[in-house]
């Protein structure tokens, strides 16, 4: 039977995981729940212990069922389907701040839900959003059409599956951060994203990073440091 | 030692080598010579065989050595130093049909020898050749900026390397076939041009082709073949 | 709810997804639906779509259940079984043009859904078509007892799994563009059609073009954009 | 010969490249030189020319015989040895912000030249570089001693071979952007820096984000980026 | 009908299987029943054989349903969940040496079954397992406490997927054998435990050797052989 | 220094190798020296111990130098230049048996080395060989012309390189066996001979075995030992 | 609605199949059916077409529901369960040949499906069959154990998956062909069969050749061939 | 300039290189230096260090350039040639333990370098070797012969090229912890060792453990701790 001595260990101890509660204070968020793989249960108590020392919670790849069971314990968690996260803020949690806005942008409808989960995850960092979907470069007037949204953003993620060339287009036409996301859409030799994730490392557009394969959490998560770092004043230490 | 029999057997034996003379009747073009491991002599000698039977004669990947060879026994033959190609055409060959014309594209500077490989081999099919090179996705106005060039060409032939994007940007702006070529340039994880070749397969753009990486030669043969039938009465045969 | 400002954005925007209506323009032939993936109901919400606004709508990977949808709208939608297509033509549409005509051959019978796809896309083009099917080169009597089909074509799309050969060889005896199809049949060491793919890019028949694994459609749009060549006078502008 | 209407073009054309001269104003950063496989002679004309248009200019994988090209029209120029670039500022180029400083880390002593170049190009951007070189896993606690130098740093480059296991590390310890550049330092299964590449793309700490192999340039310019971004007050434009 | 010559052959032939009789005596611990596309029924069939000829037996991958066969004819079976193990012991069997410890890491909690694998295996040899789960180095604080079983244990088996980091950390602060065990928790790029296997083949932690993905069975083998020979008198032979 | 007791050991200890005299007895055929590696004067000690032992020596991939030092205590060994082979026969070696013969066919002239690897074995077992060279399937009529040699042989060995589709052909034509040899020749995708190893093993034409890349020896041995099952009499020993 | 003029075309036309009837003359062995992916009723009525022109009749990967409706129409052909194959055989096949006999090997108990389709398959050639079943290397007493088959046996089929060892340890103790089968049996870095093809690609044993993953009747044809030559007096032709 | 505050920081700067001091408290050895990519000075320089700080100091990857630097500052530093390693031992140095034997073997000659340098890091740690080369499964006898040897070691390096059998057939024979190395001798289809190291991941020996491919020094260092094990009291703790 689990036993709470969290202040001595650094940890929480469920029995069937250990949730790290110094990840908060060390990296400025606290830790995300994978929920791929758990139990409605166990992803629903593990969500439970983060939601009674935090303002925000997090939890991806969570289908209805995962939502269902944290639903039941925390009525105000919201899900949020298209990017399959469930998400709880406190009344603390800090209102977004509009002015420092990220750009989401996916090449065709088939990549939305990965470029969701990063959105919902730059959401939880308390910062806006700005999403621009099926704009792959087959028809590039649709991108160049939003000038105005390209130049408001101060950091931009870019979900592709395919060739994955649309991050390369967006290097090209912006001065800011470019954080790329292969995504496993296609057939025959994309390989579940392995050509998409090759074009991106080999982009010809400068200061394009990568994330790992459908891992918009990651792509997110990257994004929301770098809004936090463009927020704060100089001294900036922990937020 | 070699006799001549071809009219025989259907090809040329030079004992090291065994030409096939039907090729032209067959394919509507003359055997090809690809020099890469062959010596200077045994390419001149080839390259003699197909001059004294044909009014085109095309050999790729040469060197100055090859090419000093060729010149000894063909002062006329001409050294496209760009491509790595020797041609020689007779007085009779067709003067190049001007109002047919492809477009060679090059995303990168680094990209030139290989498109100009295809670029001689359209030419020795007797067919105009425009080039427009440097024009990678990272600076897209440089492309966007040569529209009638884009409206005048019936193909495109468009090499890139890195993450191989601009055949998806050119086939998403024009109507007529576009061949896209994979180069080997790039470094890390380009692996040798595979991100490129990957990346031109999985384009969303519509019926892009690819031919293999480098395969400059064979671009330009599928160019120079469709520019034929673009350019013959509706019951073509042989040309 | 979507609003119709479609002449001013380019597009028509279903909230789902935003029908690029410039596309016919651009490229010489509308937008084609990729169904795998989307449900019934919105397969033929765009269907309608893009029937309101052309002659000619074309769904690829389609099953009973897409082509029930759409149907219900359009009765005269055709579901093209083997090739898994939706097909629909208004009344305006053009005549088949019978005296410029695509050959597609498939070296198996299992190759013959990617066939398929690739000849109805052709159709949709406009253009007639000859079905060679089963004449792979462990009995290469049967393909060559169909020299006149061979003399007759302007264009071949050849579909190919297990080692791919069947292009090299149709190369060789004809003088009009191939375009090859790997199809991911086979098993052990074929890896979904990579064994076929890799045949093909480094066929030793000149001027063998090729498309991604099981893209019938790619294969067939290329051929119908190289017959509309094949078919247009000098001065070819959009059909 | 090269004549000058690059206001019209938006390039200088150097007949053997066309210089983007519009680069800086879109990105932030004029073009950078890629000195591999130029000639010495054209290193040093696309140097000049850009020098003659901005306050900085980096050329990467330079070598001693370009350096030696670039400083006899340039003689203010400077070679950075270790990370194999050539570097100008003009008088008038901004003074390093001390402040706002990135930390650059090598796992060992082969990876430093990929580390330098990344440091170079972050030096370019105007900011400050704490060097941390040799801290690789197998011995934590020479990483674990600089905790001044992790509090201080407001992005974190880490260059690593062999397996790629430092990012993961110095993401778990430290609340910024944490950019990792695999390189191909290893021997036999590490497959040329692949082996450190998929384990920084599977990376477990949160929020790192990759770059190409031994692309310490593209990890510099996003730590650039960033730093810009970080140092600018809330209604960023152009620096 | 199988007939009992084992004596003669050195193997009982069971029809479906020939189980291996001369296994314990040549390698030291008796053959293992891998369960996995065997039915309940054989897997009870073997297992009955080999409990009839020695004091220990284990079979891997087995589940609910081969548990409960071999429990109908050997009650004191014990069916080990979370390493889906089946283990016998005669009370012959010796009693485990508290003094000769294995510790048993797991960088995850999804990596635990496979680390179960391994410390089920070393216990049929009689040694103690000490177990240290979801200590991964995203938070290194958690095996940095754990400092005297790190003292304690005399080989270590460390299991971990996504980049498979934890093995160099270990092997970096201990003087003993450390077994690594990739497993197949991962996506995208992590290639079903690939980017883990390589990861650990190419660790700069010295003297660590590695086993298959998902293999613990294999590792724990591997530390089972180490603790007997540990255990050993100088001139030790079979146990 | 090395003693011989070979007679007890079974094989002949020259200090840097172990010359296996027993190979000649359990398997029909002396061992086999692969040059390549070992030193001329390496070289030449372990064909005089073989020449001392038996009636035929064979070594491969033996440059020039390999040769010279052979012949200088071997007057009378032969050096295959076109295969890279050094052959000796004693006057006791059996006279080549014309009536069992091997086809070694060859689909370009690069893939020559390599067949007269293969052809040159066959030799050393005492059969004879037709060559049939440059019939690649990109003009089949060369194939066909040859029916007599297609009817006369026993065993065929099909050397290709790119996509390597010969072996499939010429297995469509005959009842005798085929082994493929892949060979490096090619570029780009080809992978140094990855393309037609693949293509091979994933052959349509029935009973078509494969051996490794350039492997022209391996090929050779197989149909020797084809031949000497076919020309022995039914109850077949050792020869 | 398929007709019968097959005698022209060489191949009788099922509408969904065209059965290769020159197939037994060409290749001395009737067309075989593979019957994954096609329905009981198609595989029945190629069998039965088959039937009414040969004497023998296999069909390889065959399920109950195959079989089932083969019965139906020919009651007296038989299933070979354990190699998953359909076998007919008319009154006039010839009686099988003992005194030339192949052996099969598997190294382990999941490989016996692989090898008996092997089996099945040489016996369908009229050729008498040795199985050695679950002789993996290790525990080599158990195949070192059967000399006397090893000595009897004029051709071997070897299937192993995992590390595909035991082709290697035949091949070094038999002076007779060695055809190798990897399996797709194994897990982890055994990706479906490639350690064990490439193992066997790369054996030491001198003469072995492969076939494809799985591909127990490629192998059994081979073996087929092999030991029709042993049959066969010097001046042979067709059997 | 480098300064000495070792004892603070934990290791020695060199400028070039960061010595780590406390590596063998730690890990029970001294830092080894890996030569490859490092100048004469540098090896000779770092050498000198350990040497004054320990009584063993191991340099792998030397030539001969590396140790004449060595010995003109340490005369009696011994190079083992074939191993490629340098070695110094200081008379307090204990004597080796000659009853507490490894066994290194090596399938081909070809394997010899890499056995090497495993036999000397084992030396390193003071303990016997006993070396059996050219022992491959093609001629299984001569490793049968050794049955002595095999019977005395307490662990088995076994190092082996092409298809990496040998470690699978040792582990079937034996009772104590098997270390396969796999090296990069082969050709074709081996890829640079990758075809040894899948098979040994493979190996259906149990508890056979791996190393980097041509990693013979980790393999050593591995057997040396598992000697150190077997040799110490029951309460071991630091050597």
């Amino acid at each position: 039977m689990p036993t709470d001595d969290s202040e001595k260990t650094g940890f929480a101890d469920l029995g069937f995981a250990k949730v790290d509660i110094l990840r908060r204070e060390r990296q400025g968020f606290p830790e995300v729940i994978f929920c791929q793989g758990k139990t409605p249960a166990q992803v629903s108590a593990i969500f439970g212990e983060l939601a009674s020392r935090g303002d925000v919670v997090l939890a991806t790849r969570a289908d209805a069922g995962h939502f269902s069971a944290v639903r039941d314990a925390l009525p105000d968690a919201r899900y949020e389907e298209l990017g399959r996260c469930i998400v709880w803020r406190s009344g603390a949690a800090a209102t977004p701040q509009a002015d420092s806005r990220a750009a989401v942008l996916a090449a065709g409808t088939s990549d939305i839900p990965v470029a969701e989960e990063a959105a919902v995850t730059v959401g939880c960092f308390g910062f806006a959003v700005d999403r621009l979907y099926d704009v792959g470069v087959a028809g590039l007037h649709r991108l160049l059409a939003h000038a105005p949204l390209l130049r408001s953003a101060r950091v931009f993620i870019v979900a592709a599956g395919m060739e994955g060339a649309l991050p390369s287009v967006v290097a090209g036409l912006v001065d800011k951060p470019v954080i790329a996301v292969p995504t496993s859409i296609g057939y025959g030799a994309s390989f579940g994203g392995i050509a998409a994730l090759l074009g991106m490392l080999n982009s010809c557009g400068s200061g394009v990073t990568v994330v790992n394969i459908d891992n918009g959490f990651g792509a997110g998560f990257a994004a929301g440091q770098i809004l936090r770092l463009a927020n704060a004043p100089a001294n900036v230490t922990k937020p």
